[in-house]
């Protein structure tokens, strides 16, 4: 490796000191080590984060970058019900990004991960020949046989989110147009800080029968679980919680915006789901349906039912 | 996600169909769930394979370049004396890679999978801006408390390496000369197809103190494993394997080739290590010593004493 990655990663070493009971051994050794609690299940998630299709070093302040590519991996996590135990970075630089955005990047995802006392322990480091390149993997546990899996929903569960939807893609929309977004504004929040639903997965495990998170958009990520189950989906358009914080969220974006963050699950119509979860406001918006196509319908105020096609998130580049 | 991802989300997942008895489940849900053995610790290694820096796609085949890419991580897992569980491939392509090239990469890597019975349970899709960018995760186990660490060599231990050293890196500075070497030919294989020394690493739990792979050069590797385990290392040059199969290989490839991905350990001077482990000749090369400069020696064919110094594997780009 090229001195400028030695200390690179000399430097992420003593950033990453965070330790934790699972962690025996973390970054310079050939792997990590660590130990999951007895009786439970590995879970294993990566996601890219690529400059241009996932984010804009001119739109996203770096600390934000680092935040939203640990948010992602943690996203996956909650969504299996799951605990994070550790993540692993890789990263590929282009000749000439400043150490100022690399250690702001770093910043804002040990940040993130001290929060959820997430140790960083390992990962990889390479030049790019174009554009910031960053897969993260996080590892998380599970007790055994109770991970949240797609495939669980059947016809008669009701259908929950939680929080509210669109506004991460409402502000970068508000972006692809010109406008100028501050990532300090609270209303923008979402899109630049999202908040996995570590908390609310966990309370999930034996009362969710299916869950997702909603990283490419309810219409998209319902699409997936629907496959995975098996069964159909009808979805009031009028119950959906929009996100109206920001302005410019709509319908539209809380159907087919990405980037959320937040959960879709279901539950049996038995079962006592309260309004909040660690915190976060659960929504019922429709029901499992059986449908051999696993097709889904929208029900407009009108009491109108069309088909809902997915239309989720392409990123940066779809545009 | 476009449709063209979609597919190949859809053709892995075909292709990946290797089922193993720890893989719960794999490709398709938010994260992959494994079950580990009970008594185990969990072993994490991420690897990035970067066109232009780690292959070309003019010299070497996409099979070839699949096959390195998890034959980097199997590498990982061996040094630790682990167990391969689960593979994972984050794959970013530019547009323009022919469909015929990322099957052929995802043959050459799903090849050696199979061949270690390792499921690829999981990865992640997008487009590159430039160059094709893959990054593996392979997910391990080993006996709780086995491992093998850097950081155990002693003062007295003697220093071993498996198989013979410098043929992948003569290769590739064969093809940096502009000279043809066929990935059919036996004598490059070390380069092409190099092969992971995952059992060599599971007969050595319990019995070397200390490991690592060979992929940056044994200067390197020595280096970082002398700084772990904070000590020195005297290094006999004509003891070092010298690969001959391929034509002008040397002394210095041997020493500072990177790619090797054989073994590098050290066990007790007291301890019984045979000439061959798992099928592979196994070369004493040296012995630790202590120093707390943790400074490297080579003693040439005179008996003269000289530094070493770490000059391993800056890959393609250092050339």
């Amino acid at each position: 490796l090229p001195t400028s990655e030695l200390s690179l990663i000399a430097r992420i070493r003593s950033l990453a000191r965070g330790r934790s009971a699972a962690l025996r051994v973390g970054i310079g050794d050939d792997a990590a080590v660590l130990l999951l609690p007895p009786g439970s299940e590995a879970l294993v998630t990566t996601d890219f984060s690529l400059e241009g299709t996932h984010f804009r070093r001119e739109w996203h302040p770096p600390e934000s970058v680092g935040h939203r590519c640990l948010a992602r991996g943690l996203s996956d996590i909650a969504a299996m019900g799951g605990d994070p135990r550790a993540a692993f970075l890789s990263l590929a630089l282009p000749a000439g990004v400043p150490q100022s955005w690399v250690d702001g990047f770093l910043r804002g995802l040990l940040r993130l991960a001290s929060r959820y006392k997430v140790p960083l322990a390992g990962g990889d480091i390479a030049e790019s020949p174009a554009g910031v390149c960053a897969d993260i993997v996080v590892l998380g546990s599970v007790p055994s046989g109770q991970a949240l899996l797609r495939s669980g929903a059947r016809p008669g569960d009701v259908i929950y989110v939680t929080g509210q939807l669109g506004i991460s893609a409402a502000v970068l929309h508000a972006l692809l147009d010109g406008r100028k977004v501050s990532p300090k504004s609270k209303n923008a929040a979402p899109h630049f800080w999202p908040e996995p639903r570590i908390a609310v997965g966990r309370t999930l495990r034996g009362l969710a029968t299916a869950a997702i998170d909603i990283s490419d958009g309810l219409s998209t990520d319902l699409t997936h679980l629907c496959q995975e189950s098996g069964v159909g989906a009808l979805v009031r358009e009028y119950s959906i919680p929009r996100g109206v914080s920001f302005q410019g969220s709509s319908l539209h974006y809380a159907l087919h915006g990405g980037e959320d963050y937040e959960l879709l699950f279901t539950a049996p119509a038995k079962a006592r789901v309260p309004e909040k979860l660690a915190g976060v406001r659960i929504t019922s918006i429709g029901e499992i349906i059986a449908d051999a196509k696993r097709r889904l319908y929208l029900t407009d105020s009108h009491g109108q039912r069309k088909p809902l096609i997915a239309a989720g998130w392409q990123h940066l580049a779809s545009k």
